[in-house]
């Protein structure tokens, strides 16, 4: 196994979304690997020695026997296809699609949905503390309102909903995202349902989903999600 | 073949994109199926019927032995999983991964990137019969100039050359996107570069990109480019 895996490097950073998806199923996997953070704060993953593994210059990379994958959800696959023991994909195609439709709802509807909420939020400490009447002299004195950004926070708040309703519709049937066992569709999930606490103001409870509470108590008790550090930590490099 | 066969059916639009690519996928394996039409004039796609089938109301749906599978590139991985003879996906999980790495960049940049320069071009025949001066004056006349939008057609404008670079950089390589063998790859990026011809009026010609020309010269020549209908044709269901 050392031999094996001792040519495994990953770059990432403790606080990436994505960059949790990938120490998830290494931790799932056991595989011993390299950690090398990129500093996000300094702009490091735009550098161009990391632009040189990376084009898109984002965080996760991983480096393997000298090879550069890239993509956290295709990191995911390769390293399941590679390292076939522990298996975090569904024996069944039909499921298999399954992981992969949660896998491009996870990157092309959740990331997104997540952004802009948070975006948002940073405000809301700030515009909490006015009285009713301050809102609504502050929005008076807003010259063109701003439409736009109400519109995709809104939209935003509700495809975290939808996700949330999805995860319970699809848990009725069977006690995991794609199936009967553990697989890549709960990891690519659990970087965002990590945060679903700092939505508590906008009516986002995760009791209200209790299937979905049930999964998460059930996916936060195994030993390779504290191993993979998946938890939200105060932001330090 | 038959018996196997028998039970595939396509739910699909002629003009739709994300069909020709699956359409692509079951002419090179040479599977017979039923094509069903969605009328999306009709807006069939968001009909009950239709919903309980794909809850995103997109098409392609794939019904496999009465199992829908939804999502253009998660159904070409799918049919190569279940039908193995006449592989789409590279035997190597490196060329794998970088398959996968195009099939998302297709889903999440270049369909944008057509949809948003395409859009604009349904107003070029229009203004294009205007002078100068007319073009002049009915800019003055616009209160508030669009920037946003026209920021968002420079930007899908850049990813289109991206995308072109891309595949010129990758055939630099390789004969095919992936790899040694044509894939995937190849099929999912094919129902974007049929309408490249669309874009010339903003300096875009494949002849400019002489790798990418070759490799579509390859590709159109293929017989299931023909018989899966990728070719643009007028617009009747």
């Amino acid at each position: 196994m050392d031999q094996i895996t001792s040519s495994l490097a990953l770059y990432h950073a403790w606080v990436s979304s994505a960059s949790r998806r990938v120490r998830f199923v290494l931790e799932e996997k056991e595989l011993s690997y390299q950690g090398i953070l990129v500093n996000l704060l300094e702009f490091e993953q735009h550098s161009p020695a990391y632009l040189a593994l990376n084009p898109n210059g984002f965080v996760p990379t991983l480096v393997h026997d000298g090879h550069a994958i890239i993509e956290s959800s295709v990191i995911c696959e390769y390293l399941d296809e590679v390292f076939p023991s522990r298996p975090l994909r569904p024996t069944d195609p039909r499921d298999r699609a399954r992981m992969r439709v949660w896998a491009k709802w996870t990157d092309e509807v959740v990331i997104r949905a997540f952004q802009v909420a948070n975006w948002n939020r940073m405000m809301a400490p700030t515009a909490r503390k006015w009285s009713d009447e301050e809102v609504e002299r502050r929005l008076k004195a807003v010259p063109v309102p701003d439409r736009r950004g109400e519109t995709e926070i809104a939209h935003a708040v509700a495809n975290i909903r939808r996700t949330l309703e999805r995860v319970e519709t699809d848990l009725s049937r069977e006690p995991w995202l794609a199936g009967k066992t553990f697989s890549l569709a709960d990891i690519h999930l659990s970087p965002y349902i990590v945060r679903i606490g700092e939505h508590v103001e906008r009516g986002i409870r995760l009791a209200d989903y209790p299937r979905c509470a049930d999964w998460w108590q059930r996916l936060t008790a195994r030993p390779a999600f504290a191993r993979a550090r998946i938890e939200v930590v105060a932001f330090k490099e």
